[in-house]
C-alpha cells in the first residue's frame, strides 16, 4: 500500500530566496526588470553567501539518542533561518538574516518527533516545526532571547504515502511529504488530492495543515481543512490521534484545533486526508471585462450558481498585463472546470455566458486551444499565460528584491458587501504610502484567487521602489498600512498564507478576545514549557 | 432589515413527549401498536401529570432584575426538566424525571445572558442552556448537586431575524430562533438556510450550531458549521465575536471551537448564517434494491460522483416497511435533487442509472408524480411514504414508550471500508442483547441518513420489548451494547445527536487525550466557576 517518496532532487535549493537556486533570474536578468518599477538600483544586489553570515558554533549539542539526524552545519543551518516572505529575502540580501537555528533535526519517525520534544523540554530549548520552509509571515524562524538555544525540526525525512484506501478515497500520509512527491506517490491509484496551493513544489502536507493553506479549488471547498479526515499531532503532553470519520457531531472538532495551529501546539506527524479521482474533463476560458466592478458582480454570480468552476480567479488590469494576459487594460477573469465524471463543456459556456451578461467579452474559443481572442476580447492564450506567470512570480519577486525594489504579496478575504471598497482603499492607501516614502509611483494591483458564495479573497500585489538598506522597515511599514484598510474593513489578516510572526498584530485585533483566552490555556495545557515555535499564535 | 419572529403556536407542547401534545397518538392508537413488538404491556401507561411530581419551591429566588423574565411554575419547570429522548420521556411516565429546574429565565436580549451568567457565577447556580429542547442525548438536564440550584436558561424570547444580506446571501439570527419561524423570516427576502433536522419544528438555531446539527442535505456539507460565517458567544469570561468572513486561514477557527460546545463554554446568542436562493428546481425517485450490500455500493457510487444528491437516504428492508415504502422486503434508496439555477431532472436520472448499475431497480417515473412502481421496483409514492413517516416517527415512539416499549434510536458515522460490518454487528449484537433480556425478539432497523464520498452515518432503530417499571435501565444496557459496537468500529458516538451526558461514556473514549486536556483547559477559561451545562463534554 505504501507509497516510495519521490527521489529528492538534484536541483538545489536557494538557502535565501524562493525554491530552485537555478531558476533564480540572473544579474542580467534582474537589471531588466527595472522597468517594472521606478527607483531600484543601477545593479542587482549580489547573491549572498553563507560564509558572510559569520554563523558560529550551535549553542547546544544534539540529543545523543537523535545526533544521526541533526544538522549542524552552516549552509542547513541558514537554509532554515527563515521562511521566503520578501522580507526574509531582503534580509539575507542585506546580511541580517533572522535568528540562525543551533540544530537542524530530522527524525525519520514519530517517535524521533517525541523524543526531541522531550529532550527540547527539559533544557528549554526552543523547536520550530519545518515543512518546506515556504512561510511567507515569519512561520518558521525564532524572534526573541528566552531560549536557550534553537532547533528546527525538519519535517522532510517523513515523506511517505503510507496507506491509501481507494474504496473511500483516502490516504494516511506523512506530514513532511512534499506536494510533488505526494502527488506522485498517489497517482498509481489513479487518485489525488488535488491541493496546488502556489507553494506546491515547496510546501509539505503538514505545512499546509498547520497553515489552513487554501488550494486548486477557486470556489467552494478549497481549504486543506475540508480534506483532513484526521490528524495525528504530537504535543509536549502526548500524541493526539483523532479517529477516521467522514463526519461527526461529537464536541468541537479535535482536528480544527490543529488545522491552523502553526507548530505552537503541536507537531503534526501525519494525516489521513480526503482524495479525488483525477479529472478527465477539463476545460478553461477567459474573459475580459472593461470595468473592474462589473467583473466583480459577474464573479460574484458565478460564486452563487450551482457551476462550480474550479478555477476562478479575476486579475484586474495591472495584474493581468503583468501576468501577460492582457494588453489592453482590461480585466481577467480565468475561468476552468473539470470533472471526472463527465464533459464539462455545458459548464464552461454557462458560465462564459453568464460572465457576459455582466458585460464579459470573451473571444470565443474554449479549453486552452481555440480563441485568438477577438477585439478587446480576452484571448485564452491568457489562460496559459497567467499559468506560467503564477509558478514564475515568486522567482521574479526576488530579483526585484536584488534591485532593491519592494515586491510582495498579501491576502485577505471579506464579505461581498466589503470587496470593492476594500480593494479601493488598499490600492489607494498603500499607493500613496509607497509615494510619500519613496517619491516614487507604486504598483497596487489585485486578484480574486477564491471566491465564495458570502465573499471573496483579494490578492494583492505591491511593487514600489525601495530605501537602499532600509527595504523592510520600509516593507513593514506598507504592510502596516494595509493592515489597518483591512481592519477598518474587517477584511482578515490571512486567507491562506497563516499568521506566523508578520501577521501577529493583525491576528491579534481580529481574534475574539474570550478565544484569546482560550487558546492560551491550551498552549499551557499542550506545550507547558512553551518551547514550541515560541510567539506564534499566543505567547 | 429585521424580520417578525412568527407567532407562537396557540398548539401546545407536550412537556414529557415529543412536539405538539395534540399530535401525541391517544390511547387506541398506542394499543394499536402492540403489534409492532411483541411483549407490550395490556394498555398504554397514563399520560403523566405535571401535579403528580410534587414540584416543590424554587431553591433559589430569581435576580431582581431579570425576575420578569423568570418563570417559576412547575408547569413550566418540568418542561424544562428533560430533553426529548426515548429515555426521558420514559422517566417521565414512571414518574421519575430529571432533576427539576428551579428557575426557566427567558431573557431577551444578551445583556439578559451576561446577567444571568454574572448572577449564576456569584451564587454557584448551574445554567443549562435550553433551544427546542430536543436534545436526545440528555443534553439540556441537570445531573449530579454540585450546584445550588439550577436554571433552564430558555433562549427562545430571543427568536428574530435581526440582519439580511441579500448581496451575499447571509442573515443574522438571535440563537432562539426555531426552525419554522427563521424560513418565515427569510421567505420574503427569497432566501432560505435549508437547515432541516428531523427536530426542525421545536429546536432553534443556538441548538443547531452548540450540537453541530447534521441537516437537510443527505450529501456534501450538511452540518450546520459549514453555514455558520461567525458566531456571537456569551461567556463567563466575556463575549465572543467572531468577525464575518466567508473563509479565513488566521489561526484554528474561532467558531470551531463553539460549534459542538454543548452549552458548556458559553450561551451562542446570535450567528450570521449563510443562506441560499430558494430551489425552484426539485425531483426525485425511489429505487429498490433486493440486496442491502448492493444498495451500500450503489449509495457509495453517488456519494462519490459529481451529481451532489440533496436527498439521498437508504433504508433497509425493515425500516422501509415500517416508513410504507417498500412491501416485498427491498431495501430502497430516496433520491432527491435540487436547484434554484437549472433543471435537475437529467442529474436525477443519471443517478437513477447509476443505482440500476448496482442492481436498483426503479418503477419509472420520478417526481412523486409518476411511477406506481413496475414488478419489485420502488414506486414514488415510496418518496412521500418516507417523508410523512419521518416527521411522524417521534410520536409514534412516544406512543410505544407507552406501551411499555423500548423504541429509539441513535446514530453514527464511519469510513465505507467499516460500514457493512459496522451495520451487521450493531444489527446482531443489539439484537440478541435485546433477546436475551426481555425473551423477545427486537426489530433493529438502518437507514443511512448522509452520505460522504469517504464514508456514511448509518441511522438505527431499536424496537423492543420492555422490562416493566426498568425500560430506562434496559435501553441504557442495549445502548451500551450498541456504543461497544460503534468503539470496536472506531464509528463516531455521534454523527448529528451531539454528546450530551448519554453518550459522555463514548465519547470520553474516543475523544484523544491531549485534545480532552485542551478542552479541560478551555472549559476553565471560559467558565472558572464551572456553572455552564455542567457535566457536558468535560467535568
Amino acid at each position: 500500500m505504501a507509497g516510495t517518496p519521490t527521489r529528492p532532487s538534484s536541483r538545489t535549493r536557494s538557502w535565501w530566496g524562493w525554491g530552485w537556486a537555478d531558476a533564480h533570474p540572473d544579474d542580467a536578468e534582474c537589471t531588466a526588470m527595472r522597468t517594472l518599477v521606478p527607483g531600484t538600483l543601477a545593479r542587482p544586489l549580489p547573491v549572498p553567501r553563507v560564509r558572510d553570515l559569520g554563523i558560529g558554533a550551535p549553542a547546544v549539542e544534539p540529543p545523543r539518542s537523535l545526533a544521526h539526524l541533526v544538522a549542524t552545519d552552516p549552509g542547513d543551518r541558514a537554509a532554515h533561518a527563515m521562511g521566503k516572505a520578501y522580507r526574509d529575502v531582503m534580509r539575507a540580501l542585506r546580511g541580517r538574516p533572522g535568528r540562525i537555528p543551533d540544530l537542524v533535526a530530522r527524525p525519520t519517525d514519530e517517535r524521533g518527533v517525541a523524543d526531541l520534544l522531550d529532550w527540547a523540554g527539559e533544557r528549554l530549548v526552543a523547536v520550530v516545526p519545518y515543512g518546506g520552509g515556504s512561510s511567507v509571515t515569519g512561520g518558521v524562524e525564532y524572534r526573541g532571547d528566552a531560549h536557550r538555544a534553537v532547533v528546527s525540526l525538519d519535517l522532510t525525512a517523513m515523506g511517505r504515502v503510507l496507506e491509501v484506501d481507494t474504496e473511500g478515497r483516502a490516504a494516511r500520509i506523512q506530514a513532511g511529504t512534499l506536494g510533488p512527491s505526494l502527488e506522485d506517490q498517489l497517482r498509481p491509484h489513479g487518485l489525488t488530492l488535488r491541493h496546488f496551493p502556489q507553494s506546491f513544489e515547496f510546501s509539505t502536507l503538514g505545512g499546509w495543515v498547520a497553515t489552513r493553506a487554501g488550494g486548486h479549488y477557486a470556489t467552494g471547498r478549497t481549504h486543506i481543512d475540508d480534506f483532513v479526515q484526521s490528524l495525528r499531532v504530537v504535543t509536549p503532553a502526548g500524541t493526539n490521534s483523532s479517529w477516521r470519520l467522514p463526519a461527526s457531531g461529537a464536541g468541537p472538532s479535535p482536528d480544527r484545533l490543529f488545522l491552523g495551529s502553526e507548530g505552537a501546539l503541536g507537531v503534526i506527524t501525519e494525516a489521513w486526508v480526503r482524495l479525488q479521482e483525477r479529472p478527465r474533463h477539463k476545460a478553461s476560458a477567459a474573459v475580459a471585462f472593461t470595468g473592474f466592478h462589473d467583473a466583480l458582480r459577474a464573479v460574484r454570480a458565478l460564486a452563487q450558481s450551482d457551476l462550480s468552476p474550479a478555477n476562478c480567479r479575476l486579475l484586474d488590469a495591472g495584474e493581468a498585463a503583468l501576468a501577460g494576459a492582457s494588453r489592453d487594460g482590461s480585466a481577467v477573469l480565468v475561468l476552468g472546470f473539470e470533472s471526472a465524471d463527465e464533459p464539462v463543456d455545458v459548464r464552461l459556456e454557462r458560465a462564459v455566458d453568464l460572465a457576459r451578461s455582466y458585460g464579459g467579452r470573451h473571444g470565443g474559443g474554449t479549453g486552452g486551444t481555440g480563441g485568438t481572442g477577438g477585439e478587446g476580447a480576452a484571448g485564452d492564450g491568457a489562460v496559459g499565460a497567467w499559468r506560467s506567470a503564477f509558478l514564475r512570480m515568486p522567482y521574479l519577486r526576488d530579483g526585484l528584491a536584488r534591485m532593491g525594489a519592494v515586491a510582495e504579496t498579501f491576502e485577505t478575504a471579506a464579505t461581498w458587501d466589503r470587496i470593492p471598497g476594500l480593494i479601493d482603499a488598499v490600492r489607494t492607501e498603500v499607493g500613496e504610502a509607497a509615494l510619500k516614502a519613496t517619491g516614487h509611483p507604486a504598483t497596487v494591483n489585485c486578484r480574486l484567487t477564491h471566491v465564495y458564495p458570502d465573499g471573496a479573497a483579494p490578492y494583492f500585489t505591491v511593487l514600489a521602489a525601495g530605501r537602499a538598506g532600509d527595504e523592510v522597515a520600509l516593507w513593514d511599514d506598507l504592510k502596516a498600512v494595509a493592515g489597518e484598510v483591512l481592519h477598518r474593513h474587517r477584511a482578515t489578516i490571512t486567507h491562506h498564507h497563516a499568521v506566523g510572526r508578520d501577521h501577529r498584530p493583525g491576528y491579534d485585533r481580529q481574534r475574539p478576545e474570550p478565544f484569546a483566552l482560550a487558546l492560551r490555556a491550551v498552549k499551557g495545557a499542550l506545550d507547558p514549557r512553551g518551547i514550541l515555535n515560541p510567539g506564534v499564535l499566543v505567547g
